[in-house]
């Protein structure tokens, strides 16, 4: 079954609300009132009961949503139960860090294969993952591994694209800090890290105000 | 000199035409139209001269934009000319890999300080820059350091927060998968590396058809 209509902002903050389900049943809870997730999430009460209404979830009036029932719901909607395995290609240093994170989990995700170019990297393991070739890209679809996180460096990344298209990838996850081109029959993200840092000086008063010379501005 | 009424949406931007006019600089360009930088970044063309009338450049026409005057503008409008010294705290795998990332230069910013907990940790140097204790943050505000990005984990990271608003740093990119409070007066951008991801299946269609047994859906 799949669910329509969803807009993509819903879809956006469906994964924050699984977050904040997940860590709630950590800590024993089996229901959780839409006030009390919106606190845990800072997303407002009223927005999360309209996300919810989208797939008919409306809770149980005092009890609040049933904690493990929502979650599998908002899985199956984000296709984390079906679409949960992914490939990494590019195993440096942010490839590594990848490989070794613990934050997929969360969401059920799963980083099943590892490729890169190096014949250093071939063949070693890193948490769990044996590191093969590039070449052997082209069996991915036969592992029904629709998923793929790119970790390369910025030249290598249009072409590493590319090849992940042909090979049937749908979703890709580009770290590479520049824009790839892919048919619209595939998603792609772009996470460039330290453009997020770049937009945090903006917000920075000026002057010398905090070290106690008083006012200046 | 500050710039003010520039939008959010503006300010969110602004890196990514940054990022676009460093690529044009590296490959010998000294003048860039809307239009290509439109091309190169995927943005409307009409929307990046919107944005960059937000601070007085029309450009020349039929010349373009001057690509390093421009580029030093937006680096002034984001303070990235002032404020470019960040801190790191946790130098985990994903500390370990920020520390290391080459995109941070694009911006002109620099991480010039790392912490940790752990007395394996403390001492050791990582890119050049040599992990101190966490006791040592009380000295940033003298360093003049008023950036830190938070790669630790989940549970440390409102303490290290905390910890940072306490000590003057008055912006903070949060890698640890949870919302984290801090006064109105420090900017936090929280970073889910991992959400990300979680988002891509949905976009992923169903059934089987690449499989190359005809459309089942």
């Amino acid at each position: 079954m799949r669910y329509h209509r969803i807009p993509d902002e819903t879809v956006r903050r469906l994964p924050i609300y699984l977050r904040g389900l997940m860590f709630s049943a950590d800590q024993g809870n089996e229901h959780i009132s839409s006030r009390s997730l919106a606190e845990f999430v800072g997303v407002h009460a009223w927005l999360i009961r309209k996300d919810f209404s989208y797939f008919g979830d409306f809770g149980t009036p005092g009890v609040g949503y049933n904690i493990q029932r929502l979650a599998r719901q908002i899985k199956k909607i984000l296709r984390l139960d079906s679409v949960p395995r992914a490939a990494l290609v590019g195993v440096g240093d942010l490839g590594s860090a990848l490989l070794a994170y613990p934050g997929f989990a969360t969401y059920g995700l799963d980083i099943v294969a590892a490729f890169d170019t190096s014949p250093k990297k071939i063949g070693k393991v890193v948490n769990g993952v044996k590191i093969e070739p590039v070449v052997d890209l082209a069996a991915l679809k036969q592992r029904d591994i629709t998923l793929a996180i790119v970790a390369v460096p910025r030249a290598a990344a249009q072409p590493t694209v590319d090849r992940l298209v042909e090979v049937g990838v749908k979703g890709i996850l580009n770290f590479a800090p520049c824009k790839v081109q892919a048919p619209k029959r595939v998603k792609v993200i772009t996470l460039d890290i330290a453009m997020e840092l770049a937009r945090l000086p903006y917000y920075i008063p000026t002057g010398q105000t905090d070290k106690g010379k008083g006012a200046q501005q």
